[in-house]
């Protein structure tokens, strides 16, 4: 079973959130958050993992796992529009984990909280029965709205949007293991900016984890459109073509929909034009290359 | 290297969290759940997570896993004195799970929701690079100060003040998998009615995860004090001596400090005063029995 089924299937259920009792849930799972209100309160929360062989190459050092587990929560939560509040975290080890190792990814971890503003203040340490059991990093992170309050979901693109990203796509993952996605800065400068630059305008937005066809897609979906990319437009990273930069994941930059022209870059980081959003029916995510057309509604990374 | 080095490790650099940014902290790592400030309003969040063939044997139902997995998170809650707002959870599956017991996993996430009041509004959904990958269930909770405000942490047990427990001991994890961890209330109830019972004189209170012994231990050490136990008063579960009863992990019941008598049961729960604290200097956690005197200071659970 695919991961995207499992969720469709678990949010079926969202409508009986209200009747488990505890906080009042105003944004459901199926966003890249959920928002919960706390004694009057709106508090973002979202959980996601790493393990070995799926998230990181064997030998990567537990430094950049580390990072790359919080970072990946944090680029959530600049999805949203959100600013860091703190993380938990829990870690699986193999039982042959030496200490000193086990030590830099403690390390780590309190590295990455200073660095994106988010403290660690909790978790639990385990370990597998097994030697040789993955390593999985699990982080949650909880979140404020930012400054103007607004909370931006995947939902709200219209007919004419442009969709749009930020910074350079198709160099997240490498299949060795390297590129990006160990060393990515979540964009949450840029999605403050660009609720600040936008305001209304700015009607949806996500980070892309998945592949911009995937993560546009997502955009789409939630907000009952079709999406067109345009090739040409595509900010390819050095040495990635066309299909890398909508096929590849992880490269966490921002894929949004806005009314009108954005700005050329935000907090210093460019933003690209490479799309619009249109009436539903037939194809939903499709890539225009020349006069040829491609579905890519299929394409993109399912994590594992 | 065990859990309780490293969790010490790690709270040496809790003078560091101010440093991050992000959210107030108020009870920093350490205690069963962090408290931190968002906008104003305390916020209660912890992690905890449940691993293959070491917190439940093989062939243990779906549906009791994740029920075990939000039970322990909702016994820190109770540890802390909160109310249960939400939750999130991670799963990384072995890649031969099949489908219907996926499915079973995340209906009985959902059962647990509705049992504890506490909706999972998030999450991720991962597989292991292995086909039999050890099974990871992680969940991190946030949670509210119950009505009275009141916050109880490990600290504050004074000297003469009486350790009680709610409950029965020594049947929470048996040797072949099977025992009340799989099944056990989280005592929130119980939790909220000794704040309203005892008011002040209720010092420091903690979930019993690891074995009485060394639960009773954390809340001598952080109030910087000894404990002696009277082996004679111990609620010994039926078939459990009094070693199981302060040695066996996962009875989730709570210890707590208080000064004069407690009730003798709370929220229809027995509560049984089982020791004392006493000035620090010589062993930490004794057990009495008879006219013999048993340090168990390093006796107990230490998770894997």
């Amino acid at each position: 079973m695919r991961e995207s089924e499992l969720i469709a299937d678990i949010c079926k259920h969202n409508a009986e959130l209200a009747a488990c009792g505890g906080a009042e849930v105003l944004i459901a799972p199926g966003d890249d958050m959920a928002l919960v209100k706390l004694g009057g309160q709106r508090v973002l929360v979202a959980a996601d993992q790493v393990i070995a062989g799926r998230h990181f190459a064997a030998g990567t050092p537990m430094d950049q796992i580390a990072r790359k587990a919080l970072a990946r929560n944090i680029s959530d939560i600049a999805a949203m529009a959100g600013v860091p509040a703190c993380a938990v975290a829990t870690v699986a080890l193999p039982a042959a984990m030496p200490d000193h190792e086990v030590r830099a990814l403690a390390d780590g971890l309190r590295a990455a909280a200073l660095v994106f503003q988010c403290p660690v203040v909790g978790g639990d340490i385990g370990t597998h029965a097994a030697a040789d059991g993955a390593l999985v990093v699990s982080v949650s992170v909880l979140a404020e709205p930012g400054p103007t309050g607004r909370v931006v979901t995947r939902a709200g693109a219209c007919v004419g949007d442009l969709l749009c990203v930020t910074g350079t796509l198709g160099d997240g993952w490498r299949s060795d293991g390297s590129g990006r996605h160990l060393s990515f800065t979540p964009r949450i400068a840029e999605a403050l900016a660009l609720v600040e630059a936008l305001g209304d305008r700015l009607h949806a937005m996500i980070d892309i984890s998945d592949g911009l066809a995937r993560d546009a897609g997502h955009l789409a979906t939630a907000s009952g459109l079709a999406v067109r990319i345009d090739g040409a437009q595509l900010p390819c990273a050095a040495g990635a073509g066309w299909q890398a930069a909508v096929g590849t994941g992880e490269d966490y930059e921002l894929a949004f929909a806005c009314a009108g022209q954005p700005p050329s870059s935000v907090a210093g980081t460019p933003v690209t034009v490479v799309g619009r959003f249109q009436e539903p029916g037939g194809v939903r995510v499709t890539v225009c290359i020349g006069t040829e057309e491609h579905d890519v509604s299929a394409l993109g990374w399912e994590h594992g």
